[in-house]
This record gives structure tokens, C-alpha cells and sequence, in this order.
């Protein structure tokens, strides 16, 4: 039988908690949707978009009778909100979440839920340059990924019904290890972020001290557009995706830094053999990217 | 009127110059267009795909009776280019190119061709991760931005027709410095470069350190694609690029590691604020660049 929830709450109604909220309501998977959260104009959109049924600005409200509780807010915020309302959660209910930063999160929140209660993480790689209930759309998670990080403590029903749930949004789920997902995510999106905010804060210091007065980006082609599109995304979110997963990404960084030297130090001795060895390298494990 | 060549002559008939030989066929702004090229097959192409009329080997002969000449070869082989065909040159004739640096090229070029030929240096500002004229398009420059760069010697009717063809390919034409095109371009296409290859080459090495066995790009998602696209372009060219642009690129690369290693020591001293703050910058930086 098909996923199903009697009562599904959604805390913190922005874009993928309200694209999930949308893909609940489209597809019947949950008899009612309540949002949770405190910007009322954008609970309000939710509502008239069809990602909620209704909302309240207290958790512990929603989250009484709900038999799904998907955690949407900042990774930063679980602990003070598991705090606030694990203890109104019903008997057999899921508490999911769809943070991009996993390893002691999910250790955490395992043990700030009471055992009638179950935790799944989870982490559906879904585009987030923008933000707010207003960009989302039921057909987000299309085609995207979705990692769920079991531990030894996940309950197996739980686990197959989130699942389940993301796979009717059509998506493709897979399992991992907590602190895999991490190194995993810390490679193929955390590090391309930093990558790509450090770039942006390069090209205005280069702006004013090289070419003072001209519009630099103005002569931007699709290349610089594509390179740092992933840095329009939210600094909030992306601060603590920093803090949360720092130790890995300390690690990375100082990996690609030294690439980086690597190629500078080739260039600058004009050597070209090795500028081009370097060059073609990156271009051959590009290529396995599908584009 | 209208710009119009009787016979045009393309050097290296690759993306870009095979693009522009179907905008003059399609348009009729030659009579005749000519490729020059080693590589039959790809010759074969262009006959094919309407990218020119016939072609040759023997760059002399291309450019016997060509009023237009258009150097679409790695700027490293300019020279070898010129010294080649340029006693060749019609009275009138107007040499162009399209390559992605310019600064003593220009000059270079400008000093290896007769009185009675004209130098123009021209750079389309057009997609190049694939390469060959298969890959190539009469629509590939519309839309696109293209810099001339002329100097105190550049004919101001040479001039003036190179900016009319570019105008009739659906390209913005702009002017600028030959120097200064190499220090925008270095910020806005070299640097990106520099640094997509760079963060390829990263994840080689952590894929291999960190999470040996494990298939760590079918787990990327569309910003990783979009970060790293760039670095699928040629190593050849971008190795000339490098070369040509060197001095530029090694102070650009240097300011960028400066960034880069700020948001590092934030996120190792576990500073958030500070770690938003240099987000935040980045993102209205962005946000300047239209998407």
C-alpha cells in the first residue's frame, strides 16, 4: 500500500519544506498539512500555493496528532526545536528533516526524540538558490536524489516509509552512513560552494583595485554565470552547512587550496606541458560528470 | 549598406570559426567562404554543415583573393600564422581573429602584416566547452558579447566592418583596449576557469583519499555540474590562455586565495557571523550578475 499520513506537519514552510508540503497535498499522501512557522505572509502563500491546509506559530500545536513532523528549518535550530515539542510527539510518529549536513545532527536528534517516537534523516539534493515557500513547486524533488542516514537506531518501518514518501515525489533514494554523507556532500557541494562565494568576494576586491569604474560583470559570459550560480544561495543556510560540517571541510579546502597552488605555480613558471597535463586531468573526471 | 566580403577565408575551421562561416554562407556576407585546416574529416564537416564553401591546406592558398581572413586557430600559433601567410595578403585585405586574449598579441599581429593588409583583434564572447565545427552554430554568437580591440594603428574602416559583421552574427560589439581585455577577461573567464579545473582536481584526490571505492560524482548535483561545466572546455587552448594572459592570471589567482583562506580561518575558528558576513557578500555580488 502507498505511503500515507493522517496528519502531516511541516516546521519551517520555505522552499523545501513547502515543496514537500505541495507533493504531500498533490498527491494525497496526507489527509492534512499544518505548517509551522512565524513569517505569516509566507504561511499565508503556503497556504494559497497548496503546500499547507493550515498553520500555526506554535510547534508544539502542529505537531500534536501529526503522525509525519518534517523538520525544514536551519540544522542550527533542530536541537532548540526538538527540545520545544519532542515531548508532544504522538505514539509511532516519524520526525524527518531535510538538512544538508547529517553526521552528529542525526545522533542528536535520536536522542532528544522520546521512544514512542522515530528519527529518519534526511537530505534531498534539490536546487536551493532560492528561498522562501513562493519558489517551490511539487515537481522540485523530480529526478533529484534523496539520501537517507539510517544508524543502528533506525526504526526499519520508519525508514521504508520515508522512503516511500520520497520516492512518490520522484525521487531517487538512496541509504548512507551519517558521517559518509557529510565527506560525500562536503566534496560534490559543500567545497563547490566555497569555491564559488570565495570567487564572487575575488572579483569585487579585483573589480575596484584593477579596473576601477567599469562595470566588470557587465562582460560576464555564461561561463562566470554558471561558476557561481550556487553562490546567490542563502548565507544563513550556508553558514552553518559550514559550521555543522567543518572538520571535512577544513580537510577539502586545504586539498583544493593546493591544487590550486599547484596550477598557479605551473602558470607562472609558464610551463606549459604541465598547465595543459593539469588542465586535461580536471577535464577528464569533469566529463564523467553527466552534464 | 550592408557588410559583405567576396571571399572570406577561415583559419581553423573549429567551433568558432566554423560558427562563423555559417552566419557569412546562411546571410550571404560572402560570395565564397574558404577553410583552412589539416584535419580533412572535420574540412569534410564544414562542407557539410554549410560552415564553408570548400577548403584547403595550404594556408597561402586561402588566402589568395580573400578580402577577409579570419584567424581561428590557438593565438600561440599566431605568429607562425602570420609569418606563413601574411605576404599573401590582398591590398585591403582585413585580418581578424577570435581569440580569448588579446594585450602584445594585438601588437604582434599588427607588426607581422603589410601596409596594405589591416589587423583587427575581435573576441566573441561565446560558449566553448565543445569543440569542432559539428558542435558549432550560425546562432551561436546571437545574443553573445563581442569585444574588438583596436589600437592607435587600426583602420577605422577595418574597424567599422569587422563591428557590422559581428553586429549581423546577432552579437553586442563593444571596444576596448587589447590590455584591458585581457584584465576583464582574465577576472571574468580566466580566473573561473583556473578555478574549476582546480576544484576537478580537488575531488580527484579527495574521491581517492577520502572515500576510496565509493563513486563520489553519481552523487553531485546540479550545482557541482554548473560550478565545474568550464572545466570540460579544451586544455589546449586554455593552457594558451594561461600562458598569454600569465601575469594578470597570477595576481587574480592570488587575490582569490586570499578569500579563499579568510572564509577558511572563519569556519576553522568556527565564526559564524563572520563566515555569514563574507556569504552575504558574495551573494549580493552575485545577485549583480543577471542569471
Amino acid at each position: 500500500m502507498a505511503v500515507h499520513f493522517k496528519q502531516a506537519a511541516i516546521v519551517g514552510v520555505g522552499l523545501i519544506g513547502g515543496s514537500l508540503g505541495m507533493v504531500l497535498k498533490r498527491q494525497g499522501l496526507a489527509d492534512s498539512v499544518v505548517g509551522v512557522g512565524r513569517r505569516v505572509e509566507n504561511l499565508r502563500t503556503a497556504v494559497e500555493l497548496g503546500a499547507i491546509d493550515r498553520y500555526v506559530s506554535d510547534a508544539k500545536e502542529g505537531v500534536r496528532g501529526a503522525n509525519l513532523v518534517v523538520l525544514a528549518t536551519p540544522v542550527d535550530t533542530y536541537e532548540r526545536h526538538l527540545k520545544d515539542w519532542a515531548a508532544c510527539l504522538e505514539p509511532g510518529a516519524i520526525v524527518s528533516d531535510v538538512g544538508s549536513v547529517k553526521g552528529t545532527l542525526v545522533g542528536q536528534a535520536e536522542g532528544l526524540i522520546p521512544e514512542r517516537a522515530y528519527f529518519v534523516g534526511a537530505h534531498p539534493i534539490a536546487g536551493r538558490e532560492k528561498t522562501g515557500v513562493a519558489a517551490g513547486s511539487a515537481a522540485l524533488f523530480r529526478g533529484a536524489r534523496c539520501i537517507l542516514t539510517p544508524t543502528q537506531k533506525t526504526n526499519r518501518q520508519a525508514l521504508q516509509t520515508i522512503r516511500e514518501l520520497w520516492e512518490a515525489a520522484g525521487s531517487t533514494v538512496l541509504s548512507m552512513d551519517p558521517f559518509l554523507h557529510d565527506q560525500v556532500l562536503g566534496a560534490v557541494s559543500h567545497l563547490p560552494h566555497v569555491v564559488a562565494f570565495s570567487l564572487m568576494n575575488a572579483l569585487v576586491e579585483i573589480r575596484e583595485r584593477t579596473v576601477p569604474g567599469l562595470d566588470l560583470l557587465a562582460y560576464a559570459g555564461s561561463g562566470l554565470r554558471d561558476t557561481t550560480r550556487i553562490a546567490a544561495s542563502s548565507p544563513e543556510m550556508w553558514r552553518d552547512i559550514c559550521l555543522w560540517n567543518r572538520e571535512n571541510l577544513i580537510t577539502m579546502i586545504t586539498v583544493y587550496e593546493r591544487h590550486l597552488a599547484t596550477l598557479k605555480q605551473l602558470i607562472q613558471a609558464g610551463d606549459g606541458p604541465g598547465i595543459e597535463r593539469e588542465l586535461e586531468r580536471g577535464k577528464q573526471i569533469r566529463e564523467q560528470l553527466n552534464s
